[in-house]
């Protein structure tokens, strides 16, 4: 409901919910415990000893395995994966009932199968459903629930897994039915995730910015610094302000190299049920998150450059051109080109960060769900290739003519916006080709299931082989 | 889960899943039938000619469609409708099996049922279930999945549909419950729109740019040319920074214009219970997309706005006119009516973008979908109108008393920013007279269902028909 | 499906819908009623005097409450709570049937146990399904479906719920399981709210807000006018541009203090198990709306500080600056520390902005759901703290040495930016030293679920008991 559902802590139920056992009086358990026992829930701990129970909230029972077991219906298994093997032997009393794995492991594919699959192997006649490996439980009962508040649910049985995903509900919690007992695996694997997809994107994005930033300082600083000229300050904002530009090109470019790349690939091949090669699936997988971190380096661009009349060198150096130009009793001359030139750069980077910013804002979640893929296609591939030009064009005409003047090619190195618009170019003069009418027709067929006539059977047979298993 | 289920594609499954039949050859049949191989389920095609099967992942099955139907439970239909002749014939095979609808039409309307209910007509004895149709399968299978991954499935029968969404679910995506079969109609007309709702908005929005457009050359391009003033370079920044704010502020107006005509219609009326002429019902559908385009002209105008100070052309005049001033020996004088005029215009402006910008955030799906109607209302009415007056406010404090000079009126024409004000200032007079006590409490009842007495039994029902049917 | 479901209000269903029956003739019912027909459905209206039935939709028809009832399996309540009763006459009609709640209460908390808990008493025989109360049935009718369009829906069947979901779907709304007929009370409640969560940070700001404010008007309006200095234009930009960020630090401090209280108050008691001071939960839970009161301040800093070179004011005092520097014809020279200075506090500020708006994407809830509880931490804790030092840094580099020189302080007050700095400082410091590997151990053990052994059985009683009830 967006807000917590805050059940009080001391109101008195007047329709008692069902008895829940927990199996384990660890952490887990014991937090679980006194969430389920303010829900209105009775708790009943199945313990190893059942005497020792300091720990445990006083509201609850404290029995022995079996007996807690055969008190209640649904049975939560706060226990490691490890220890499982003492179900064993509780097998009888275990039948019929409802067992919840809420375990995690360590890390990703520790075990060949999953816990709950696991658990399901040991006790056949017990129906297992996964739940509340998601949530933190500390911060369940801290309060500190700004987080997704979603619990997974899987099971074979549909019953049992509605009676948990209530369970689930009573506690604050938004269950998500994630189908049968199979997905528990990638449940399992989820909460030990750390922002898997953006790793690619941003492991590029730091060597690009790394690259850049060594290239810029020999260029700027270093090169300067021979010449006796301290220009160190520019580390703060002038290099930055090069570097955010140069690698969000670079960025966007990548980002819709690889759609080209396959397109290359299928029509080379003639078909398109050959799988790409792993490099590029790997590639088109993070095109979303490389093009999102494009984004936060545009974004940061834009303010470090709004930022640049405030600046104290600038407004000293301003108020000294002036000074001087008086000085020796000169006046400016209005250049027309570089009025054109000066504003048509900037209405172009505006225009292009504008784009850009409608493509973020359709890439979050929500948005992106409630477009169709037709929408979804003509954002992203017609209005990124929009954005794509408008900011090459940026670039482009913020250097006009500056590639002719070897005297600006300091130490043989090209300006760093040059070397920013070799990928953009390549994705652009490629696409291009692509979009001619008899290129595009054929690569239209391919997606459409047409296949160039193969050669050999066996030809045919490794290929299909190849998609099929 | 936010990232993608990677099933391993040389995994041995230990639990096999079910066996799937798949009717029909085509690229969507032997994509999804890949990629249900790849999930770990049997595939099994039925094909009028089982011996042509080159094309065919290699480790399904082919076989005549009633010796496929014959083995499986779950049938996918990826025939298109026009050939949905066939199955009539294998009734008999099909009696108690699940019939999965995946087809799309060429446009909306294209028949008068929809696919899935023609389906399930013709074979009346199997359970009919809509699915799949909303994804691009070539993107499922290159991996492209970064848009929507939501299947809407809809079916007269439960336990049929559960099996169905097992089934998307464990593809790696995302099913979505619509119901019962009629929900069909609008499941196959959804991936064949492009933004329906934001096509009013949008031709709106470009209808008055081009207006704005052409009103600034004449009044400021054109004006200067016959003066042999060339200021063609106004283009590229000053007249796109005319136009983003002046057809913002149209476009707020018209947000706000159809609930006050509303007001007026229901009060005139007397009755809450007639519907509203044609066009106010889809001029009201469209306000948040209007808002919304007309918050990216106000974000575009923000930044043109920023990036004043940067242009060469500003700081050439800026320059010019210290070196003036000096040159003739003069000092500019503070004035202060000045100094409170632009502090108080730029402030305006920014508080307006502000809440701009906080009403956009609310409209996104996620945000919206998290707060009731109560707060909806308060951010959209209370925030909303706050909008409407300060960015009017910021208008006027602009244009000031600029009006009243007539040399600013170049060929009669008035200045733009006055054209702009003319809607936002009608909706917040209108607005004014209908928050007057009396009318407000008027309005409030007859929003509450009361009516105002007919004359004639006649009349009301006359009225009443027009609701109910 | 994202765009409202458009069913023509003239189309002949070839398959009717089931009819419903609605208790009740007021306006809620009546407008229901009419959207129910539009979807196709019949409706029965059950009345107290069937033959006055002016205002309901003409199609339907309008019968006795009991004959009503008897027709349909699907029973709408539009009927106040207070007037429940004489639904108790008609308990042997009802035996079976579906009642759905629609009922709404005029204050949180106005009764006890819920209205459709309330009405299951009443009619035990009776299938209650608590739905439809969260929709605005205006807004539903006019078209105005901007709004969240889900429908809390609850019931302790799950078939009557299931159906009643449907009804729900077919109406164009999206139903959201909420489980069992206990979560009817926070349904009931739901639609009451007006952003809870956020009165607290609202007022918290709005307090600090007039506090800086007076602060800044004493120590720069005042004292200047003492001096005969009217800087009253400062009120629009200056002074705000003052409070938003030195508000927006202290904000941003408040947030990540309650997190260090919590880690000092679990040292010190040597368990996780025993529930904080209520106004440290109360703090705890509001934190993320702070943060984003906080950032929305940073943005209205931001923009207010990219304006200043548009400003005239500021405009004339450069002008005047150059002008007076040529007449005592003197030259300005450029000062390397301040050019540090000036580079690095805007840096650190553009940075810490960056960071502060990605922090307030990931609290969009459709972002938040789509990470992992780790993948949470990480972002909120670590960038969290990253943007309170760079903000910090800003606030610290931006007022550098001027803390030393006492003429600064202006009737002794010191400069408001220091003020700002407390608050930062003191989370910095203390969590400096929580995250010094003895303590951080010693955190991580006790959040994992050790506790320091107790001094008696009596005291450990006492705590469990105030987690437990």
């Amino acid at each position: 409901m967006g807000t917590k559902v805050m059940i009080p802590l001391c109101s008195d139920f007047t329709d008692k919910r069902d008895t829940i056992c927990i199996f384990g009086t660890g952490d887990f358990g014991r937090s679980l415990g006194s969430k389920l026992l303010q829900s209105g829930y009775s708790v009943i701990y199945g313990s190893r000893n059942p005497g020792d129970s300091s720990l445990l909230p006083r509201a609850a029972e404290v029995l022995s395995h079996a007996e807690a077991a055969e008190k209640c219906s649904v049975i939560i298994v706060a226990v490691q994966r490890e220890h499982y093997g003492f179900l064993r032997e509780l097998e009888d009393v275990l039948q019929g009932k409802i067992l919840v794995d809420v375990s995690n492991n360590l890390k990703i594919n520790q075990y060949p199968d999953s816990n709950a699959e696991y658990l399901a192997q040991i006790v056949p006649t017990a129906t297992v459903v996964k739940a509340f490996n998601t949530v933190s439980v500390w911060a369940l009962q801290s309060g500190s629930l700004d987080a997704s508040q979603q619990v997974f649910v899987c099971s074979d049985d549909n019953k049992a897994k509605q009676q948990i995903m209530d369970i689930v509900r009573a506690v604050g919690l938004t269950p998500l039915d994630k189908g049968s007992l199979v997905a528990a695996k990638d449940i399992e694997d989820y909460p030990l995730q750390l922002f898997p997809m953006w790793r690619l994107p941003i492991y590029t994005c730091a060597g690009l910015t790394v690259a850049v930033f060594l290239y810029c300082v020999i260029s700027d600083i270093i090169y300067n610094a021979e010449k006796k000229n301290d220009v160190s300050h520019h580390l703060m904002i002038t290099i930055p302000n090069r570097i955010f530009p140069v690698v969000s090109l670079m960025l966007l470019g990548l980002c819709y190299l690889p759609g080209v790349f396959a397109a290359i690939i299928q029509l080379y091949r003639g078909t398109k049920y050959s799988r790409f090669p792993n490099w590029l699936d790997r590639w088109m997988l993070c095109r979303k998150q490389l093009g999102l971190v494009a984004l936060s380096y545009a974004f940061l661009h834009a303010i470090y450059t709004l930022v640049i009349p405030i600046r104290y060198s600038v407004r000293y150096r301003s108020d000294m051109g002036i000074i001087n130009l008086i000085k020796l009793n000169k006046t400016r001359i209005l250049e027309k080109p570089l009025l054109w030139r000066s504003d048509t750069y900037l209405a172009l980077g505006i225009l292009g960060f504008f784009f850009y910013i409608v493509l973020g804002i359709t890439s979050l979640p929500s948005v992106s769900n409630s477009v169709n893929w037709r929408e979804f296609r003509f954002v992203q591939s017609k209005l990124g290739y929009l954005t794509l030009v408008l900011c090459t064009g940026h670039a482009m005409v913020f250097g006009w003519n500056r590639f002719l003047f070897l005297e600006r090619y300091r130490w043989y190195m090209p300006p760093v916006y040059m070397i920013s618009l070799v990928i953009p170019c390549i994705v652009l003069i490629l696409k291009l080709i692509l979009i001619i009418p008899c290129i595009d027709n054929k690569i239209t067929k391919i997606r459409q299931g047409w296949e160039r006539p193969s050669r050999g059977k066996s030809e045919t047979k490794s290929k299909t082989y190849s998609v099929a298993l």
